[in-house]
Parts: structure tokens; C-alpha cells; sequence
């Protein structure tokens, strides 16, 4: 049983809401029953505020949600790995994602909960990616946090290194060949299928080095439409692709 | 050219944002120019609010946005089609989707942005799915709401009488079929894809009516992730194995 909170701490725990702090402090939150336990499997918990030991207003002073589920905790990040390409690279089953500008949290959260349905451990982000440790970020990912890694890298860097050892870099763009042809994914195991951007796209610096240009077709394909899919809707077609059998 | 909009017409135009308001009258708000213009092909225009006749701090009072982005328009609803099981029913290509008591938002505007990509014409809605008109459906969208037409619905009664026509029901169940199996999708031009509420999923009252549940296979199949997708995530896997060539 812990003693109540005090009000430095509530103030301490409202501060992590904000990148600065939570990047000083090495520390982020996490709210809700299920998301704090699926969380303590993968992170060391530093502070676990409920009804036992914070009102319910000194909850709603520490939540970042609109309607607060009774249960903070505050975890610490994990350690930044140094060379995650090597770490990739090394993995008989390499497969894995790549981040290029994805800025909303709501999306990055989503494409972190997919990543985990369909058995993607690692994401590396350029570093204008939204910030995983975003408490909008955590919530959507619904405990996912747990089980995929995040990489904030030099994006075109790591990517140039892992296409000289022969992984296929995928990419989708509009000139890319239909991701349902039977040769579009020559090996569905290994390889880096990059997503970018909400407004722009895959930036040019990133899309040049891109060895498998995908394209998922809109129906029917000779009918305009939407120009575009929600980026956590992509990511997870493509991925439901890769994971498809045949 | 318009005359300045009077201070009764942006009090009026902040009101549609309040369902009330806008079932009263009949009328909804978009914003954005591209949106906009996506709509105008398909709803009729009551009122645009551009920097012509309205000041930004004006167009700041109207806007449901954080960041307005300077137009602003009022249409009216298009209106209720009393029988739209038999539209679908009697297309030759019925493949529609049926949302039952999907509450936010952000996945409403995603899935209907998705629908549009695929070929996707009529949504059967439950009465407690989140209103199409609400602003941030309409934000979410990116237009596509001129292109895919919403019907609310009496929906395990309009389901029925569906699955009484011969028209297969379609739902993601924990205990469906493999979607990727051969013969799990007899017929991908004709059937109804139902897709459930966030956090319960589909209702027992339509559950019951489904003819073939399926099944998103996790990967790899036998170690265990997170529980779910999200629903605008789970809407384009699905849609995407129906419009997959084979």
C-alpha cells in the first residue's frame, strides 16, 4: 500500500504529459487498468497512482484523457538501442516497418497496435515522427507499446545501410506496381515496408532508395476516388498482405 | 460576391456543430477548401464562409477545427432514402459494409474515406452509430462523403430481411473462418461486411444473423498479441481481401 500522493508528485506526473519533460526525465504515462498491465510486462514501473492512493481529482489533475480510468502509472522508457538496423538486420525474420514524418498520434498509435496483431517487433522513425511516448500515442496503441520497439533514426541513413546488405526496401507511391501481383513481394519475410507522411508522403530523400515501389489499387481501378488512404489504414493492408499466406 | 456575414449567421453556422442543430434543419458544416469542393459535387451549397466575407477571427468562432483553414460551408443533408436495403439489394454489385454502434468519430471519417477507396457506395448504419454530419466525420472523410452514402437503420431488421434475400452476411468473429482461406469469401462482388462496436463489437441481436463470420488471423498464429484491431484498421483488411483479384 503506498502513501497518498503529494501534490509535488501530481504536478511531476501532469508534467510528463509534455516531450521536455518526459525526454529529461527518461520517463513517460500510461493510463487505464489493462494498458498499465500490459505496459509493466516491458517497462519498469517508477509510480502507480489509483483510488488507493490519489483522489479522484488528483487523478483528473494527472490524466491526459477526457474521461480518466482511474489507474496512472509512470514507466520508464526503454533504452535506446544503438544500432537497431544491425539488430534487424541480424533477425532471421526481418521484416519490419519504417516511419518517414508520420505526425499524428492517433495514426502512429493505431499502426503500433497493427504491428502487433501482425507480429512486427521493430519500427524504425525518422526523426520528425510523432514521439511514441505521447500519451495519445500510448493510449491508442492499447498495450501494444509492450511488444514493438520504436528506433527514432537518420532515417535515409539506416535505410541506405540496410539496402546495401540486400533488404528490400518497400515503399508505397502512386506509381509503385500493384501490391496483389503475384511478383509485387518476392520474399513476404524479409524486407522494410516504409510508410510516410499524412499530407506529403514518403520524402524524396527516402523514396529514392526505395527498391520495391508497392501501389495497393482502389476499386475499380479506373474510377477516381479518395487520392489517398489514411496512413494506419495503408500500413495495414500492406501488412495484411505481407501476412497473407499465398 | 457575398455580403459580410452577419454576426446571426456564424452564431447560427457554430450551432450546426450540435447534432440537434443539424437534425433540426437538415444541414451540416464542412471546412477546407478541397473538402469542400469534393462536396459540392454531391450536396446541395446553403452557405460559404471565405475570407471574402468573413474575418479570420470570424472564420476562427465558426470553425470546429483547431487550426480553421479559412473555408467554411454549410449544406444540406442530402436526404433519407426509406428503402436503401433495396437499392443494395437489387445492384448488381450490392457488395456494401453495415456498421453496428461504431462511437468514434476519427474511425467513422476513416472508414467512410476507405469505403470511397475501395468501391465501396452504401453504409448500413445502426441508429447508435456516430453521426456522419458530426464535424469530425465530415474532417475525417477528406470528401469522400460525396461518394459513399450513409443510411440509418433499424439495422438487425434491414439485415434480416437481407439474409432473407439470399445475400450473404459477412462479420469478424474470434471464432470466423480464416479470411485468407480459398473458399472463405465465395462470392467478394455480392454481401453485406458487418463491422462492430469499438469496444463490444457486433451486437448478439445481428451477430446471430451473420451466414459467414471470419477471421483476421494474427501473426505468427499461435502467439498471443494484442486482442484486437482497431475498426477502421479491421474495415480495410477486410475490404482489402474483397477487392484482391483472387
Amino acid at each position: 500500500m503506498n502513501d497518498h500522493l503529494s501534490k509535488a508528485q501530481i504536478k511531476w506526473v501532469r508534467s510528463l504529459q509534455q516531450k521536455k519533460h518526459r525526454d529529461a526525465e527518461g520517463l513517460f504515462v500510461a493510463e487505464g487498468e489493462k494498458c498499465v498491465n500490459d505496459l509493466r510486462q516491458a517497462f519498469e514501473l517508477v509510480l502507480l497512482a489509483t483510488p488507493d492512493n490519489a483522489s479522484s481529482v488528483e487523478i483528473e489533475q494527472m490524466s491526459s484523457l477526457r474521461t480518466p480510468q482511474g489507474t496512472i502509472a509512470v514507466f520508464r522508457k526503454r533504452p535506446i538501442v544503438s544500432s537497431p538496423d544491425r539488430l534487424i538486420a541480424s533477425s532471421p525474420e526481418c521484416l519490419s516497418l519504417a516511419l518517414d514524418g508520420v505526425q499524428d498520434p492517433g495514426n502512429l498509435g493505431t499502426i503500433i497496435r497493427t504491428c502487433d496483431w501482425f507480429g512486427i517487433h521493430h519500427i524504425l522513425c525518422s526523426r520528425d515522427t510523432a514521439d511514441c511516448y505521447n500519451p495519445k500515442v500510448v493510449q491508442a496503441t492499447m498495450g501494444a507499446l509492450a511488444r514493438v520497439r520504436l528506433h527514432y533514426v537518420d532515417l535515409p541513413n539506416v535505410l541506405a545501410g540496410l539496402c546495401q546488405q540486400g533488404i528490400p526496401l518497400y515503399g508505397t507511391l502512386l506509381d509503385g506496381q500493384n501490391m496483389y501481383d503475384n511478383n509485387a513481394i518476392p520474399d513476404k519475410q524479409r524486407g522494410i515496408i516504409i510508410m510516410g507522411n499524412e499530407g506529403n508522403g514518403i520524402s524524396p530523400e527516402v523514396r529514392q532508395l526505395i527498391t520495391h515501389p508497392l501501389f495497393i489499387p482502389s476499386y475499380p481501378a479506373d474510377i477516381p476516388t479518395s487520392e489517398s488512404l489514411n496512413v494506419g489504414v495503408a500500413t495495414a493492408i500492406v501488412l495484411s498482405e505481407f501476412r497473407r499466406k499465398q
